[in-house]
């Protein structure tokens, strides 16, 4: 018995050396998504009986940190289950963030020099850090901001009159739920009966911007802030400067063009258009106000809001603002028409426009493909359906309302997007069609690249 | 006063030596479309009296070759203004089969030797051709299929009981509309009357996808046809299999899924089936059922086949199918991890995947801006509206019935985007903003390449 359980065990290292890091990504989130579908099935934690498949589409929307639910997680399962689903996008937040910063330090001499700036002169990390250290920071810089976040919405919410058992643990949900970006709520109306809480508001947009930028952008920039004479990165001011624009944008439309904004008073007519643009953007997917019965026009911003995402350093999902710039920069040139393709001056190099352009064509392609497919399937008008589906592949989990009344098909299609948008398009693609596994062994090459 | 005439003359000459051919191509549109919107608001060519908007949009489907009306063309203008609208889309059609044909032989230095290997080995008009001698084939080219259709037509409505001298209008009319892929009926319910008519249906589609392959495609593929041991060249060979492969797709997904194409009898849904996914892909805009009726799932498909196109080569709009393929090479290498990106064996240069990914980005973000302000600006449903914004900026012209009902901004986007597809996305932009007009003289160089 102990020698079979060797044998597996040798097999299965055997299997995962030989995979490309893409592919042990792909696995990993797959075993987290079955061993969470196999808890949440268990009958001691839940409440009522959910099936299998809307068991899989929670710890699909849990570990892709979506938050899109087919079935309410506060009246579905008990606090055990609530944990499990907590764990399940700690785990994926987590996972993700770490992939994502060891992503953008490892790409440095492989892909562009651009990052490796980051890393060598102008990051302030010694050079000769360890990777394990490294990601040891990022955990705890995880563990501090939700710990704080559970303080302040311990805060709000006792301050809101809840009993002290139960403020602790909406506060540590939400707060890891919030930073992690992953939208989830033990509130079955989300946050809509706080739209006017300006406390509230704050505590979710840190947490979610914070979360959605990541380690690296908030590091530069708070050193920044102490110390002027810190400078930011290249990379740090792109993600910034082009997320800040496209809040800001978000924020005016909501702000002048929304019946259901415009009609709140004062302040809570700010907090609703900063809150909706900042939800769709980090892709928390929190929401104060109902998306059902947004106009068509702010339907449209909020997808193509949902569809750039934000940072490629943090939690969030989307196309990324980085892919944005990249884009734009190949537009901007096309047009001066100058082969040299250049952004605030710098040089992209051809490897980084190759990754960008390829998103964008993937995440153009897939998001058709899952419209066409549930226009099939589901008898919802098309601006629920793109909706959904930007959502989905987005990992922002804002739904205009259809996800509980999707069809078996159609909760398939939206588990399969949420994990291609946490993988990554050009990740997934390459998990499952890339034959050639790194015989070089791609992670010695990235820890040398780190290490040295 | 000759003398003025003779400076101002002269003035407008050095203007238009300065432009690029961008600038000229915009320029010259922009002429036809003023001169029509004039000639058409001249009270004697009229029937009824249209705005001067609608005079304008008319004029500039025309031109354009799209075909979308606000107005009926029949009810609106008498004989001589329908002549007008014919002119304008022969000019127009014309104009653009010219400018494709050049710009597919043109480019082959500059641009690829993907292209090169047409003119100088495979493609069998002797390398020493001139210039002008060749644009007269392609006019020559033109008339005979125009004429050819005229005859065929007019024995069609002749058979459909039809009096002489309105056949012969009609079949002038509809032969030039259709080789143009102009989709201007002088019937106010279009073809639908003749969906069951396997001759109409047969005309027009041999009309419309000779026009939007274009002359090289067509005269290579006849050649190859009369004698096999003509090779078809790389270029032909991508376009017509592309081109065979969407049908394909097409008739199948009219035939099997859509309601109103399945609720037809025999060979009229197979009439029907093939004949609404040519129209869509090559652009020529006729259709023989009703759109507005179609399911949702048909209305992505179309939406996805106007967005394609057809052929660089001919006169169809869209973003072409050598873009598609240029595209599919990218996802397919990136995929493979591998970084020559290669179609069928043959690697592309950099050059044509930097104008196919630029195409691909500018052509879908000009769809969501479009959509995006039509939302704001119009009331219908928003698959009505990515419809309508697909088919005017694919030059397609078919519509789910809102193009009368716009709203005088509504309208003018339509305008705008029409003009902007018929330009060519890249085109237009690099007609706006192009500082570097061609030093060196784009067309010395490009007749160069040809008169060799
Ligand atoms: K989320
Ligand atoms: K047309």
């Amino acid at each position: 018995m102990a020698n079979l359980l060797k044998r597996i065990s040798n097999r299965y290292l055997r299997i995962q050396i030989g995979r490309t890091p893409q592919q042990n990504l792909f696995y990993g989130f797959l075993t987290y998504i079955l061993v969470g579908s196999f808890l949440l099935s268990l009958p001691f934690l839940q409440k009522t009986s959910p099936s299998i498949l809307d068991n899989i589409f929670i710890a699909t929307s849990a570990v892709s940190t979506t938050g899109l639910v087919t079935i309410s997680v506060f009246d579905t399962y008990n606090m055990g289950g609530q944990f499990i689903v907590m764990l399940l996008f700690q785990i994926g937040g987590i996972g993700y963030l770490t992939f994502t910063t060891f992503m953008l330090l490892s790409t440095t001499r492989r892909i562009t020099r651009w990052h490796k700036s980051i890393l060598s002169s102008e990051f302030t990390l010694p050079v000769t850090i360890k990777i394990k250290d490294f990601l040891k920071s990022v955990i705890l810089f995880t563990l501090i901001m939700e710990i704080i976040g559970t303080i302040l919405f311990f805060i709000a919410f006792k301050m809101n009159g809840m009993a002290t058992g139960e403020a602790l643990w909406n506060a540590l949900f939400h707060s890891i739920s919030a930073f992690c970006t992953a939208g989830f709520s033990l509130f079955n109306s989300g946050f809509t009966e706080y739209v006017d809480d300006g406390f509230i508001n704050f505590i979710i947009s840190f947490l979610a911007i914070c979360g959605s930028l990541g380690f690296i952008v908030v590091t530069d920039f708070v050193l920044w802030f102490k110390n002027k004479k810190h400078k930011l990165s290249f990379t740090t001011k792109i993600i910034l400067v082009g997320f800040l624009i496209l809040l800001s944008f978000g924020f005016s439309f909501f702000y002048f063009f929304e019946p259901t904004v415009a009609s709140l008073d004062g302040a809570s007519r700010s907090y609703a258009a900063f809150f909706q643009a900042m939800t769709a953007m980090t892709t928390v997917g929190f929401n104060t106000v109902d998306f059902g019965a947004f106009a068509m026009p702010m339907l449209v911003a909020t997808v193509f809001l949902m569809y750039i995402g934000a940072s490629p350093s943090g939690t969030a999902g989307g196309m990324k603002i980085t892919t944005l710039t990249a884009v734009l920069a190949i537009m901007k040139s096309r047009l001066r028409g100058s082969k040299r393709i250049t952004f605030f001056g710098r040089k992209i190099p051809f490897e980084r426009l190759y990754i960008a352009t390829s998103s964008f064509i993937f995440y153009t392609s897939i998001i058709f493909l899952g419209v066409f497919i549930l226009t099939f399937t589901e008898g919802f008008n098309l601006e629920s359906i793109i909706f959904e589906v930007a959502s989905a592949l987005g990992t922002v989990g804002l739904s205009m309302g259809i996800t509980g009344d999707l069809s078996s098909i159609g909760k398939i299609v939206i588990i399969l997007l949420m994990f291609i948008g946490r993988l990554g398009v050009l990740t997934f693609g390459l998990a499952i069609w890339s034959k050639q596994a790194s015989k070089e062994g791609e992670e010695t090459y990235l820890e040398d690249d780190i290490a040295v």
